[in-house]
């Protein structure tokens, strides 16, 4: 039999084929996103009509939606989050869901060493003076001795310790997972407290959704630290963050995940605060390894040999 | 005796006293720059009366003014470049000069990786559409399996291959002076042409005041190469350049030197040209290295035991 497969990302495929040709060389019968964006409830409903298995994005696979498709089999997220999708509904249903854990880490870890150096180096008032025409040396930070805290200490915070240890930095790390079996870099553990009392930057690898640094964590910082997440908006509390920037308790910081996206916040304001919209798994590398990785999901949870 | 030494960097331990402490505790007389810019003809020729060595910046050290103070005994650069010395006058006068080339090397590789990451990864206009309220996730380059050009392995370029290839990148090196045997990090050798043909990035480490990208080498390049100048700019034909952004054939550059400084020309109006103030060396430890190892080389050319 021939099974069909609806995609979900607009972005499938779009700057490489061959994730779609392998779906397509299993002999099965791919159904694109008609809409070219997100799709809605009521689209993904009608999307998913006679669909066995779904390469998905982050349109809201709830109870609803899955309760009203018993022939769906697979659901292969294209990413890491897997909050769009009621896991436990689809456990009901024996839908089998899998996600592409890996292949960001290499792109996010890269996002964040571009994002430290750039803050460190000055590179975007550097290069905005000198494009109207002033030419300013400023003195910069290099990696070599800076500590830097990692909070959280997983795929990607393991990728970002191992790159800034290569260049010099010393690394400190607080994980309420860690064993120190993982320091093979030759970073060293700390309590959070510990952490944010020595390091001149810290950076957020850690996953959940409550507020990891608010106003207690900023007061506990170095003057003119530098802020990076890469993580979750939700585990800085965007107020706190705002009061440290004004009083100067944190110099710069670097965001690429918000409390809401698209962001419109006040931190637009902050000329100092590196702003980019979820960008850090965008690169073309990074896209084609989560699609293919998410294609050999599927085929195998549909139980089709490639 | 006592040896009385002039300073001639304005900056010269304006960040940290250590090296100006190191030369007091070798009971030398420390006389510093009384004008807080780079000295002028005149003004060296008034800074150079009764003292035996100079910690140098890029000061005026013509035949001229080396014959007016038979009593100097060392020149210490702090830097790379010895354009500024009549090394020829020097000896005839039996000054000893010295310079200081490893010391910048790691602050200018990091700066390479700085610009290259942010150029891969459009960090400038994410960040100016995102402060302009503009949510637009645009789609980058990792370097995985990203092909580069260095043209030039001396201890800059060395580093930088070493650290794109960590970064997974795919390293071509072209050096008139390379042996293979120093090729440890997995590059591949090639000549110019071959490089610029196969290349999607050109990094420029090398020295010399001859254009080594012309007209002819940006035909043979792929089209939207990027190009990275941390050298000097007379490596680049500047018109060349101007040609290829206009035509596509080069889609984005980082220059941190020029064929004037500070420069003011035409590159100044393409936003896709990230443009800093030479400025790779500008890291707090990059100049503490490079005065340390100044005034290391000083005392050792006075004789001064430390």
């Amino acid at each position: 039999m021939q099974y069909r497969v609806a995609i979900g990302p607009s972005s499938f495929a779009a700057q490489d084929k061959t994730p779609l040709r392998q779906l397509e060389s299993c002999g099965i019968e791919v159904v694109p996103n008609p809409f070219c964006r997100r799709l809605t409830e009521p689209e993904i409903m009608e999307h998913l009509k006679n669909i066995d298995g779904l390469i998905a994005g982050l349109e809201p696979l709830n109870r609803r939606v899955l309760s009203a498709f018993p022939k769906l089999k697979a659901i292969a997220r294209v990413g890491i989050g897997m909050d769009s999708v009621d896991i436990k509904a689809a456990n009901e249903w024996g839908i089998k869901v899998s996600n592409t854990p890996d292949e960001p880490a290499q792109a996010v870890a890269e996002m964040t060493l571009a994002a430290l150096l750039a803050l460190c180096r000055g590179l975007v008032p550097a290069n905005a003076a000198l494009h109207a025409g002033k030419w300013r040396k400023a003195i910069g930070t290099g990696l070599i001795g800076t500590k830097i805290l990692l909070v959280g200490y997983g795929r990607i915070g393991r990728r970002v310790g191992r790159l800034l240890r290569i260049f010099g930095a010393e690394v400190l790390v607080t994980d309420p997972f860690l064993s120190d079996s993982r320091l093979n870099n030759g970073e060293r553990p700390v309590t959070l407290d510990e952490g944010l009392s020595e390091a001149s930057v810290v950076s957020l690898h850690a996953s959940g959704n409550e507020a990891i640094l608010g106003n207690n964590e900023f007061r506990k910082m170095q003057d003119g630290v530098i802020i990076l997440n890469a993580a979750r908006g939700e585990l800085v509390d965007e107020n706190a963050l705002i009061k440290a920037l004004e009083n100067g308790k944190v110099s710069s910081a670097w965001l690429d995940v918000f409390w809401q996206e698209p962001y419109h916040g006040r931190l637009l304001d902050f000329e100092q605060v590196l702003l980019t919209p979820h960008i850090s798994t965008y690169t073309r590398q990074c896209r084609l390894n989560m699609e293919m990785a998410a294609v050999k999901n599927l085929l195998r949870d549909l139980g089709v040999g490639t």
